[in-house]
């Protein structure tokens, strides 16, 4: 069908946008991790999106009403309790390869010590769950036994490989909820209206990010209801971020069942319930590229169509916010202004791209395809005008109207701009 | 000796300190692994610090006037080249017993399998130098291939055991420098020098933070100079950072010997050489709580001697800036005024304790020593005054003055200090 010709077509737009300018390393297989939602190897531009969107779910998340703190736990731990199928170990190749090359061992001895280097080889998380279980404790005593409240964690986690033989990385997010049991279901309800609601925070169509209970069957070990919020991409959906209300058994199996320990000050006894909310940060990356990418059809000069691409990225997401060019004048003195400007945005922390370190010339037509193709919010460019007047050029990549304004007030401009669109 | 003695006091007091205020979390084999300077589980009020640490030298590092890009690489890779001694390898258990199991296979059958799965298992990285050398490419064309540039990078790397079977974790941060041959000298000593300024732009007692050349008996691999930044602990120096001028000798091996991909414009055909910096930045929340712990002696009002023990962290990395509590007078009403600072300080992006939601009563002679320990800048106490008159108490950590403030000034008071302290 035409329908899903263009989809198709949209895809490999998107992919070879993100290996053109700089979200995705060029690698084939590098593209297939980040189509699969996994971690890969980001250039400078993926990776500045991805931790815009990182620190903006940590303020999220840890600067709600509601109390929740930020933890650090690691991603490797020894506990032999951790001893299900699909475990991925850290083994230090040297002892594997000095078992295997002591030749007077005999053949059950060798698979005896193998077996030894397994059990007692680290494993690699594959979520944040087990570490906020295990810190619980700690932070009890912190709220003085009071709930409820969260820990919140982002980072690495580990996939097994599905029979590929290739284990993934995944950028997750991770919200462990500790509640009373007659609140649990509140707070999930709680939990995914306000994930949801972050998600749609930063999209240009809004409707394709959606939220759906978890359909019984697919509960997943002692989950009693789950919330699944995902993201329509041209291909289909695909979830980003899932809740689920666990009760108390996995507390209480982390910490040996000693309920005494895990007991709260208005609780007569109970033990807390989980809500756990987590997320694919790079599937994430993948849902906003996507979402942010317009198509639009234009006439140039020559009457010809052009199909001009925009990263319509949202402000506080965007890695670049404004491009500093040069136009017509004398090279030198143009860029002694840029500098000056560069270290002006810089120190007011605002992300910008030293467009006029350039050597290459282009038509500002071709860089204005380029900053739109990159997401770059705004371009500034300094003329000879600007020498005389101090006036220069600001260019919206949303309007793509040029506006003419005075060098003074260009960083505060863009400083107002970012924290408006911030607070909305 | 009577100076040894104190500085074991002193190991054990931070020690003491870091757990009981949630920077470490109570743990025998956390606390050793802080001690070891690699990361740990970090309570609620350490994963703050290290937030703020990072972000501070991902700032530095990409805000200079240097052009540094950041870069996102995968922390396990399946590049066979890697086999050297001390490989870390991440080993899907259920396939090395699926191997063991099969009761058909000779040892020698058996041994082949375990050493094709060791051979195609991929291996985690020890540092973020290979990444960045394999992204030296496309950056190269980002540039137009102008010389130099550098690429940054930050985050989790694994460290072999040295024989105690527990690999290690550690938060690296690093900067890889590409640079024609003849400046790689003049650069080296730069960023040593940046860095250097960079540590001690945070330290209560700067010249703690010591940088110096590396004897030519401990230079590493290619590396032809190096620079060690070190901090002097109460128990002995430790390096923080480490900065080499490697030549190219790593940059070619990476791509093979092709010499065209890696030309830049101004080159005449030389290849560019690599100055890499690597910092331990687990170690570096290490140096700076104990850099910052202050004891003091004082008389109490029964004028008993108390050891007063302050956190005084700089105000940037400090994990809690403000504390609410409320003094004398009706709860319920003075907790609305708190909740709604709460949010108005949150919206702001200003990290603030609600310590009006403790339940215990503690005098405000306890809660102020709570407070220094855990390096809280400001206390914020409203009381029935503030409900009458709008005016609260503002406690200083450093001065330990107590002001007096209206409501309607402190959030913009608390902005100002510390983007001031920002600034400096």
């Amino acid at each position: 069908s035409t329908s899903s010709c263009e989809d198709l077509d949209r895809v490999s737009t998107l992919l070879q946008l993100c290996v053109d300018r700089q979200y995705v390393s060029p690698d084939q297989t590098n593209a297939e991790l980040f189509q699969r939602g996994m971690s890969c190897v980001y250039g400078p531009l993926g990776t500045e999106l991805r931790r815009n969107l990182l620190e903006q779910w940590w303020h999220s998340v840890t600067s709600s009403s509601a109390q929740v703190f930020g933890i650090n736990t690691l991603s490797s731990s020894k506990d032999a309790a951790a001893d299900g199928p699909g475990q991925l170990r850290i083994v230090e190749s040297d002892y594997l390869k000095h078992i295997i090359e002591q030749q007077e061992l005999s053949k059950e001895q060798l698979v005896q010590e193998v077996q030894a280097l397994i059990h007692r080889s680290p494993s690699l998380r594959t979520d944040f769950l087990q570490g906020a279980l295990e810190q619980f404790v700690p932070a009890l005593e912190l709220v003085n036994r009071k709930l409820p409240f969260g820990l919140a964690e982002s980072g690495l986690c580990f996939q097994p490989s599905d029979g590929s033989g290739c284990p993934a990385e995944v950028t997750q997010t991770s919200l462990v909820w500790f509640c009373s049991p007659r609140t649990s279901s509140h707070w999930l309800d709680h939990w995914a209206r306000q994930r949801l609601k972050w998600w749609r925070k930063f999209a240009r169509s809004p409707s394709d990010f959606s939220s759906s209970d978890v359909p019984v069957e697919e509960l997943e070990g002692a989950a009693s209801r789950g919330v699944r919020i995902s993201y329509s991409f041209p291909w289909g959906q695909e979830p980003l971020e899932t809740l689920w209300s666990r009760g108390h058994a996995e507390l209480l199996q982390t910490h040996k069942g000693v309920r005494s320990k895990l007991q709260y000050r208005e609780g007569r006894k109970s033990v807390p319930h989980v809500v756990s909310v987590s997320g694919n940060m790079d599937r994430g990356v993948k849902a906003f590229l996507s979402n942010s990418l317009q198509q639009l059809m234009k006439q140039d000069g020559k009457q010809k169509l052009l199909r001009r691409k925009v990263l319509k990225l949202h402000p506080v997401l965007a890695p670049v916010k404004v491009a500093l060019d040069i136009g017509r004048g004398a090279t030198m003195e143009l860029r002694q202004v840029c500098e000056g400007l560069l270290q002006e945005f810089m120190e007011a922390k605002i992300p910008v791209w030293p467009g006029y370190l350039e050597t290459l010339p282009t038509s500002m037509e071709q860089l204005n395809a380029k900053y739109d193709e990159m997401g770059v919010l705004f371009t500034v460019v300094i003329s000879d005008n600007t020498l005389e007047s101090g006036l220069l050029q600001v260019r919206s990549r949303d309007t793509t109207i040029r506006e003419t304004k005075h060098i003074s007030e260009i960083k505060n401009f863009l400083s107002r701009y970012i924290s408006a669109a911030d607070n909305i």
